[in-house]
């Protein structure tokens, strides 16, 4: 199972939404993140232009999206449904952060459909419908200020979705991975290095003032690549060289 | 050195925006997320009500936002700044993830001010600017459809500064914490589960077919309340005085 199969398994649940714009603007950012099973409960407006012009280049989510009356038929089939909701409630299940709850929707994805449940942008989630998830899901904002946008909170939790579906390998792979410098080419360098200040009478060995464990400390920092163990010794060949 | 503390020193970055409304959604951004320092370098329109009307409840950060003509002037007295670019460069330094990206960030904060840099919508960051930068950062996206609009960007690298910086304890502060059941509560609970299914006849003793271990299974998954515990316990000997 990798970690494409888990985001198939998600749906977007919107409830109610007002602003078909809201609408355009979850299709892009699932999109980017790799989800693609938009539902909508009782939209106010869609299809609408304006929920295609939002989406961009991500109008084929919209063409596919399930257009449903209750959050109850957004819900058949999934064995684990998120309700993303701000505030604190009553009688409520323990809230997980988006984070956490990422990593434990990714954990169901074997096992069936999973939902991630917004509401409606002025309102959001009724009693009712938090009560018809299980896991309420929260994402950390500023308690002055925590005024994200429906699409903000979309593009989130698919973000989260994403990191918790993909392994670190998928997210580096394709980049170039230049070829790292051994333990032995390191501590030539260095040897060589001391060599030539010495020469230059910059490190005086009887007067050493921690010189070498500070450029030591500088190079552990750097990682060396194999190029660059070449260039660094050309260029100290070349002031040796000068200086004879 | 708490994680506002970390928050307050990070400058986040726009250079040469070229639509007011994205300056605006990132400051609206920044502010759910508790950073407060916007930067912009050659805005192609600035101050702007577009700017002012997309800021929502954060037309605080565009007031107070800095503007300067170069990256350079940006960056001037940072101790670390990350370039947030979607491609691969050549000879560019590894990149990071955001979420890598942020730690590092945030373990910094203790030095000096930090950059976020974002650019041109279009465009994105020039050579020139990422190289002003120590740091390449991206957002893991579908590498199918990698369309970030800036907010979007600027949402995401400020929500994982935030959980960089601060505690799970922070997030959670403040959720009711109801008193969860002790061990010898629970175990006081499924014995007694156990008698009202003895006396009822559903738990055969000589012919357990494991119904203890699946019960004693659910129940570990609840982790069972305080509160809870008490109801159970009331239900089953109701059972049991309804039976007698």
């Amino acid at each position: 199972m990798n970690g494409a199969f888990a985001l198939d398994r998600v749906r977007v649940v919107l409830s109610r939404p007002s602003h078909p714009g809201n609408i355009g603007a979850a299709a892009r950012a699932m999109k980017t993140m790799g989800l693609s099973q938009l539902w909508l409960v009782s939209p106010a407006a869609f299809p609408d232009p304006v929920a295609d012009a939002r989406a961009s280049g991500a109008v084929d989510l919209l063409e596919s999206a399930r257009v449903v009356a209750t959050l109850e038929e957004a819900l058949a089939g999934t064995v684990l449904a998120a309700a993303v909701t701000a505030r604190r409630r009553e009688l409520s299940l323990p809230r997980m952060t988006a984070r956490a709850a990422a990593v434990e929707l990714v954990r169901w994805s074997g096992r069936g459909d999973l939902a991630l449940v917004f509401g409606n942008e002025t309102s959001g989630l009724s009693n009712e419908e938090v009560g018809l998830c299980s896991m309420p899901v929260t994402i950390p904002t500023n308690p002055d200020f925590s005024s994200l946008n429906l699409g903000a909170a979309v593009q989130l939790l698919c973000y989260e979705m994403r990191m918790a579906a993909m392994t670190p390998a998928d997210v580096y792979a394709g980049d170039p991975q230049p070829q790292v410098a051994t333990h032995d080419e390191v501590e030539g360098f260095l040897a060589h290095l001391e060599q030539a200040v010495t020469e230059s009478g910059f490190h005086e060995p009887h007067n050493p003032r921690r010189l070498m464990p500070r450029l030591r400390r500088l190079f552990a920092r750097v990682r060396l690549e194999k190029e660059e163990v070449g260039i660094l010794r050309g260029m100290l060949s070349s002031f040796q060289r000068k200086a004879e």
